[in-house]
């Protein structure tokens, strides 16, 4: 269930992530590599930072495949996506959440600390976003847009929540994504912010 | 054969991303630092990702004082590159498919599958330069300008598809570097490049 | 005591990189972030580098509270830490020459040549400053400004030196601390730069 999930999240992924390349003027490749970067990348980072080889693309090379065609899908029919605009901001959130849980798991079983397992979460959700924006040269959407990199911590803290007062597996994955996903679409569709931090003293 | 290539190729990149760094008005020691993730970015980002250690830098320490000294040696004689840009355009194409080559290899010393030996060739080919145009605050060349991602992917498709149909080592490096070096080249003299991909819609 | 140097050293850092951030309009989460990156990040690529697992934040994850209530306090009390300018490029300074030795002891640990002890030192003193500039859109400030990553490497170098010479450990770690802070120090007093080089043929 949440590897089907997985693969819609990173298809939707890729397929959003086209678009901040074509908005760069990218070619075919650079299109691809954005998205495997977007869709991918998240993993990627937390296993590197936790030592847990081999890499979830190269177990399942048809990762790379799918993302890669799902991304030049989504150059071709770029016009059709802005209308569904909707849909692909709901799939964004959805691959957030589930990302999240599958970051929080992993870590689990290389038995890391709860802090450490809230932070596996966010970083599978959210560096595959901040490794596009750095690639894309532009300031991180993560550091200063919306309610994103904390519901990933909510939907992270709900589904060791729930585990650690002995609720089971399926209740808390299904509870942490209702929760992590209303939070997310709720802070869209209010344009809610964290408070932001403005220093314009030239210090250095 | 492959070594001194490699020596050479190493030698080529840290000149021209030395180039790169003088653009940006660095200084001495962002001029080496420069060179280093040029010219020895693309394994080092490879063995993180397939977890393949020591570096080759590490068990070769030689590789950075070679480096070192070709960046800075392009820093001093600047003005004479300048005229010789064709010369360093040749051997910027000849870093591209020995450093693919070698990272296939790689790839086939650890048994990964036909694909992932693929896309282990591209970034080694590839990674150095994204890192450099990172650290120089551009939109890395290689997702918007002419064949050259597409140059490794073809150099690694050829030298599998030798050794799969049963020629030798020898016959398919050979074969493969040859190819992917005219494409490369014929890429340069006629100024191909890859579809792109223009998306101006606003629609974040 | 090395330990407690380092405590107030990525607490130091943490908030002079929440200044950063704040910069640039970052919200709570961006900052915290930033802090991370700039305090930690150093040793964290050290250890992605050399395979040395597992990361220091994991086994101690208090380095990440304090770290993240440091750079929230910074955000706070910014007017203040203005006024105490001269104080901050004080302990930014003592940061790098105690991250430096750290980063040197730990090479030496794994056995690595002394060149690489070395980088290793480098690495763990400036990657870290390296990776909130990239993150924060900017040129890395270590590739033209002032004597930073060389003081570094002349911290690393005192430190093995009396080592290799036969002085004590405690010995090697003061007399370079000492060392790579007055000229750290005197460099941001005098202004000395590292000779740059300026190339603005466009040649690409």
């Amino acid at each position: 269930m949440l590897h089907i999930l997985y693969i819609i999240a990173i298809t939707a992924e890729a397929m959003t992530a086209a678009l901040s390349a074509g908005r760069r003027d990218m070619d075919w490749v650079g299109v691809c590599i954005i998205a495997w970067v977007t869709a991918l990348g998240g993993g990627t980072v937390r296993n590197i930072l936790f030592n847990h080889y081999p890499m979830s693309w190269v177990e399942h090379p048809e990762y790379l495949l799918i993302t890669a065609a799902a991304a030049l899908l989504a150059a071709i029919i770029a016009s059709i996506m802005t209308k569904l605009k909707k849909l692909f901001l709901y799939l964004d959130a959805l691959g957030l959440v589930v990302f999240t849980i599958i970051g929080c798991q992993i870590a689990q079983q290389i038995n890391l600390p709860a802090s450490i397992v809230l932070l596996s979460g966010m970083i599978t959700g959210c560096a595959g976003g901040v490794l596009r924006d750095v690639l894309c040269n532009d300031i991180p959407l993560l550091f200063h847009k919306e309610i994103y990199a904390s519901a990933s911590i909510v939907t992270g803290a709900v589904y060791l929540g729930i585990e650690y007062f002995g609720g089971s597996e399926g209740l808390a994955i299904i509870t942490a994504c209702v929760i992590g996903l209303t939070l997310r679409l709720l802070s869209i569709r209010y344009k809610w912010q964290m408070p932001k931090f403005v220093y314009h003293d030239e210090w250095h």
